[in-house]
């Protein structure tokens, strides 16, 4: 398991960890198999989603800070719960193909750490497996 | 990797893929292990639920829709903000489990290509890998 | 693959399954590799979250409450789209990273299935799969 530690820089922001992983995944020297992605933390999580615009981002994190508003009456007295409840409705571990030494992505995607309770130093944790079949 | 072309019909539907993927599965005649399921896509995403009742797809659609409504003040030029939004609070990659040749799901699951942005020809990637243990 | 049957007692509630996993793992014997969590159902799901105060569980239970509303107008005639809905918010498959025969998991996680139309008697589907690569 290879830990990568990164610093996020705001309260909330959608932190483009692509290249990271990549460059994890090609020093593994694994042609093709599998790699997963966990977050271990609580109040961050992980996406996948568009790279080009960073409009995406800002409109996803708008949109889920409508789902999960400050307003709620919130029980935990730390005063973080949206940012749990954010975390949850993205996900804490993706599982990403390998072929020809590299993740396979879409033309339009990049995998995001998705940071609800920053700014911090947060962890990333891959895991990567040989395949030997298609 | 196996990759599937797959065209969908409308602006928004859940479409039905297991059938496709159990036979990706049986002719990779891996008899026991794991499929990784993967949509390419940032406005199309994957989930797994009810296959018996058809308004279970079309209520999950309009629950999504009150979350990621139209009305929201996105910055994203294209105006499919709401399609992003739904496709990172679904899944873009799952995890199956293989055992005797078959794809196990529970007895009311099916697995659904969610087009949120369409009528497009979407791509679904698939890599299965052999596990030796349990 | 392994198969647990676990009881849960209320309408909704997030049941602490980490021990439980790690048992499974912990008599699998792998000491290094993945673990593939699977929920077959599809009015309950999977999610990894914090586990010390359980006021964030009902805070998370609280705000799909508000997303998925027991008010909108589904179609579904069982009456439990609601429950359906949250499932495909969260997760129905976990690929969980296993080191020195653990699950790896940050200091505050733990591993919840989430029952959204109980009390049932649920199923959990679990397949270790030893991996030789970082």
């Amino acid at each position: 398991m290879i830990k990568l530690s990164l610093p996020t820089a705001r309260q909330e922001e959608f932190l483009d960890i692509t290249s990271r992983l990549q460059s994890v995944v090609r020093e593994s020297r694994v042609r093709q198999g599998l790699a997963v992605v966990f977050c271990p933390h609580t109040t961050c999580a992980l996406t996948i989603n568009e790279h080009a615009d960073p409009d995406v981002r800002a409109d996803i994190l708008m949109a889920l800070r409508k789902m999960a508003p400050d307003t709620l009456p919130y029980a935990h007295a730390e005063g973080n719960s949206p940012a749990h409840v954010k975390a949850s409705l993205l996900n804490q571990s993706l599982t990403l193909i390998i072929e020809g030494g590299e993740i396979q992505l879409g033309t339009w995607q990049g995998i995001f750490l998705c940071e609800f309770d920053g700014p911090r130093t947060r962890q990333l944790w891959i895991k990567v497996v040989a395949g030997d079949r298609d």
